[in-house]
C-alpha cells in the first residue's frame, strides 16, 4: 500500500490543529495502529487500555491526550480527541483516485438535465429527464439517475449506483457501489386470491453529509416519503424500508433490515444484521446490539437486546429444547415455591 | 409530491367500481392516510381501529365499507374492500416515468434475439444470444440479459437488472435494480483438501405475475430448476438458493433467506430477515414471523417463530447466562419436584 | 433443459478416473439425482441413507463406492467418493454459454491499463488506469475494474462485478454479478456531534481459487488489508467488513455478515445469515450454524449455535415472556433447592 502524501510532522500539528511535541521536522508519509506501524507512520492512542503499546509501538509519532502523553517518550501531537484526530488525518492521507472533473463521452444525459460546475460524470452512466446534479458531485461508472432525480453539491456516487425518479439527495452526500436509492416500497392489498400491488407514489428524501455503503436498499414511500436525516452513517446491505424515517446522525451497521413505516431517533446505532419489525417508533439515542430484533417500540434511551449467546451446538441442542417449555418450567416452578410454602 | 393525474370523484367511483355517495363532482387529485390526506385527496378506512380519525381527516373523500359508512359524512366511496380498492387507485394516481418504446441506440442486442413489439430497451443494456423479449416489456437502463434468457410479454426490469443464462421470466414479471436471476447454486464437494465445484446446470423459473425487489438473488439450480411460482412476491435482499420452489401467492419480506432445496407451499408469508434450513418442506398458508429461523419441516398451517424479545441490554445480559443453564435448570427443577413428592 | 455434451460411458470413465462396470458403450448426455434422472443420465450415490433408491432409478449408470457397488445392477463407475467425482462431471456436463476471447467494442479501457492474452472483456465494461487482467480471464458487461485493481490469470467476473481501486485478485478466482469489493469500511469518530469519516486506506487481497456469490460485499481495510485467502468459497449477500480474515477453504453461506476485524480460521464454515461481532478470532474447523451469531472469540474447533427453534407463535409468545424471567427463574429455583435442602 503506497500512500501518495507525505507531511512533516509540524506541517501534520498545523492541519490537524495538534500540539507538537518532539521533531517537527520528522517526515510522515503514513498512518497505522500502535502495533502495526513502523518507521514514517503516525500513529494514536485513543482506548487507554492499548497504553502499553506505547513503549514498543515503531510508529515516528503518535496523537495523544495530554494526560496520557506522559507514558510516550517519542514525538507526539497532544489533541483532546486521538481518534476523531486521527480520522481526519485519513483525509490528509486519502489515497483513493481523484478524477478530473468532465462528462465522460459514453455517457447518455438527457438534455432536459441540469448538470453543474466541475461536475464529474463517469462512463456508461445514465441520467435522466429534468435530473439535476449539484456543483462539484462525481458519479462513478454506470450509474443511474432516474427522472426528476436531484443531487445536491459536493456528492459522491461510486460505481453502479442507482437512484430511481424524484429520489433527492442533500450535499455531500456519500453512496458505494451497487446501492439502489428510491425502488418501490414492499405494499400488497390482499384480494382474497392475490395480492394487488399498491404503487408507490412516494419517494426518498436523503439529507446533508449522509454516507450509505455498498449495496444498501432504500424504498420510496407509499404515499409520503421516506427519510433520511443528515449526517446519518449507512452500512453496507442495509434495508430501509417504506415510509421509514430515519433521525440525524443515526448510524446503521451492516445487514440491518428496518420494516416498513418505523421511525428511528437521532444519535441511535442499529447494530450489525439487526432489525426492526414495522410501524414503531424508536427514541433517541438507543442502540441496539448486533442481530436483535426491536419488536415493539422503544420509548427510553439505552442498550438493547436479544437473542442467546453461541455455544457448543451440543449444548444448545439440549437448551433449546428446554426453551420451547420454558412457560411450563416458569409454571412448575411456581407451584413448586407455593407447595413448599404450604409445607 | 406532484401527482399527474386528477379525477372527479364521479370518474373514481366508475373506474374503481365503488358506489358514490356524495359529490362527484369533486376533484381528486392524489392519495392520502386518514390523518395525513388534505383536501382533494382520497383516503381510505381499513382497519377499523382508525375509525376515530374519520371524523378529523382532511381527506376530501373516503373509501369505505358500508357497514362503517354512517361514521363519515363527508364525500364516500362505498366498497366491500376499502384496503385493495385503495390498492387499485393507487395504480390510477401511479406517477413513475413512462418510457415511449424504443431501443435505445447504446443498448448492445446481439442478432440472434427476438425482440417482441411495443418493447423499450434502455441505455447500455446487454441483450446475449437468442434471448427473446415479450411483447410490450421494458428492460431498464443496463441490464443483463443472458444467452437464451426469456422474458414474457408485459414484464419490467428496473435499471439494472441481471438475467443470467436461461433464464425464464413468465408474463407480468416486475423485477427492481440490482436483483441477479440465475447465478450459481453454492454448491461444492469437499475433497479433503480443497472444495470442488459442482457446475450449476439447472437455471430458474420464474412464472407469471411475480414481483421482485432491489438488490434480490435467486440462484439457478444444480441439475433441475429453481421455481417461483405464479404471484409471488419477493421484497429486497431476498436470498433464494438452488433448487428451491416457491408456491404461488407466497409473499417473502427483505432480507429472508431461503437455504438450498426448500419447498415452500402456497399464499406462505415468510417475515423480514427470516430464514429456512436446506431441504426442508413448508405447507401451504405458514406464516414465520421477522427474524425467525425454520429449522425443520412444517407440516401444519400457522403461525411460527422463534428468538426471543429485545429486552434492555443489562437484563438480557442476565437472561442469556440462564439460557446456557436452560437443561440443567430443567433437569434440577424436576429433582426437586421429586424429592419434593417424596416429602 | 438442455445439455450440450453426450459422452460414452466408457470415455467418462476416463474423464473422471473412476472403474467401469457395465457397458462402456451406453451414451451419457446429462446428470440427475438417483429419483430424477433418466435414461441417458448419469447419477450418484453419496450419502448411504439414499441407497434404497438404487433399485428404482432410471439413471443409465451410477457413481457409486465399491463397498456399496454390489446393491445396484445396473452401469456403474466405482469411485472411492462419488460425490466428489459427481462434482467433476458437472464441469464435463457445464452447459454455460463460453465467449470467445476479445475486447467488445463498448467497454472503456484506460491506455494505461494491462490486459492480458485471450481475455474476454464484455460490453460496456470499464477499466481504470493502470488495472491489470490476467491471461484468459473473464470480465462480464458492465463490469468496473477500478484504478490499479488487478486480476491474475484464469479470473470470471460475471456482468456487474465492481472492483474499487488497487483491490487484488489471485488466479482462477470466480465473482458472480452485482458484488462489490473494496468499498470503504464502515469507520467514523464521533466527535460529540457528529461522525467524522475515517477514510479507508487498506484495499482486499483476495487469494487463489476464491468464489464469490452474487450482491456480496467486501470493504477494503481501514489501515491494513482485507484478506480473503486462497479456496474460500463465499456464497450471495454475504458481507465481510473492513479488516477481516478469511482463512484458506473456509466457507461463507448465504446473507452471512462478519464485522469487522474478526480473524476467521481455516476450512471454517459460516452458516447462512449467521453472524460475528468485531474484533474477534475463530479458530481452524469452526461450524457455526445457521442464523447463529458468533458473540466472542472462538478458540476450540467444533460447532456452535445460538437462537431458538422456530415453534407455533402461541407456545413462543409465552416462552419468549418467561425468557425475559429466566435470571430471575433460575434464582428462585436455587432459593427452593436450598430452603429444601434445609427441610
Amino acid at each position: 500500500m503506497t500512500h501518495k502524501q507525505s507531511y512533516t510532522l509540524g506541517e501534520l500539528a498545523e492541519l490537524l490543529d495538534a500540539k507538537l511535541v518532539g521533531d517537527g521536522r520528522c517526515r510522515i508519509d503514513g498512518l497505522g495502529t500502535l502495533s502495526g506501524a513502523g518507521p514514517g507512520q503516525l500513529s494514536f492512542l485513543s482506548n487507554p487500555s492499548y497504553i502499553n503499546q506505547l513503549a514498543t509501538s515503531k510508529a515516528s509519532a503518535v496523537l495523544i491526550e495530554e494526560r496520557l502523553s506522559k507514558d510516550f517518550s517519542g514525538n507526539k501531537l497532544i489533541t483532546p480527541d486521538p481518534y476523531v484526530c486521527f480520522a481526519h488525518a485519513t483525509g490528509l492521507f486519502n489515497n483513493s483516485p481523484k478524477a478530473a472533473p468532465g462528462i465522460h463521452p459514453t455517457a447518455t444525459i438527457d438534455s432536459s438535465a441540469t448538470i453543474g460546475e466541475a461536475v464529474t460524470v463517469g462512463a456508461n452512466v445514465v441520467i435522466d429527464a429534468n435530473a439535476s446534479v449539484g456543483n462539484g458531485s462525481f458519479i462513478g461508472a454506470g450509474s443511474y439517475i432516474g427522472e426528476s432525480a436531484s443531487l445536491g453539491a459536493g456528492c459522491h456516487l461510486y460505481s453502479g449506483v442507482t437512484l430511481y425518479h424524484r429520489v433527492s439527495l442533500g450535499v455531500n452526500v456519500i453512496i458505494h457501489s451497487g446501492s439502489i436509492i428510491g425502488a418501490d416500497g414492499f405494499g400488497f392489498a390482499f384480494d382474497g386470491e392475490k395480492s394487488v400491488k399498491i404503487h408507490q407514489l412516494g419517494s426518498v428524501v436523503i439529507g446533508d453529509d449522509v454516507e450509505i455503503g455498498a449495496g444498501t436498499t432504500i424504498d420510496r414511500g407509499a404515499i409520503e416519503d421516506t427519510i433520511i436525516e443528515q449526517g446519518v452513517k449507512i452500512d453496507n446491505q442495509v434495508q430501509i424500508a417504506h415510509n421509514c424515517r430515519v433521525g440525524a446522525h443515526t448510524i446503521i451497521c451492516g445487514c440491518a433490515a428496518i420494516a416498513g413505516s418505523v421511525n428511528i431517533g437521532k444519535y441511535c446505532i442499529m447494530g450489525g444484521g439487526s432489525g426492526a419489525v414495522g410501524h414503531i417508533t424508536i427514541v433517541d439515542k438507543v442502540q441496539v446490539s448486533a442481530m436483535s430484533l426491536v419488536s415493539k417500540s422503544i420509548s427510553e434511551p439505552g442498550m438493547y437486546s436479544s437473542g442467546t449467546l453461541h455455544m457448543k451446538t451440543s449444548l444448545w441442542k439440549r437448551n433449546i429444547v428446554r426453551f420451547q417449555q420454558l412457560d411450563s418450567i416458569a409454571k412448575r416452578l411456581k407451584e413448586l415455591e407455593l407447595s413448599t410454602d404450604k409445607t
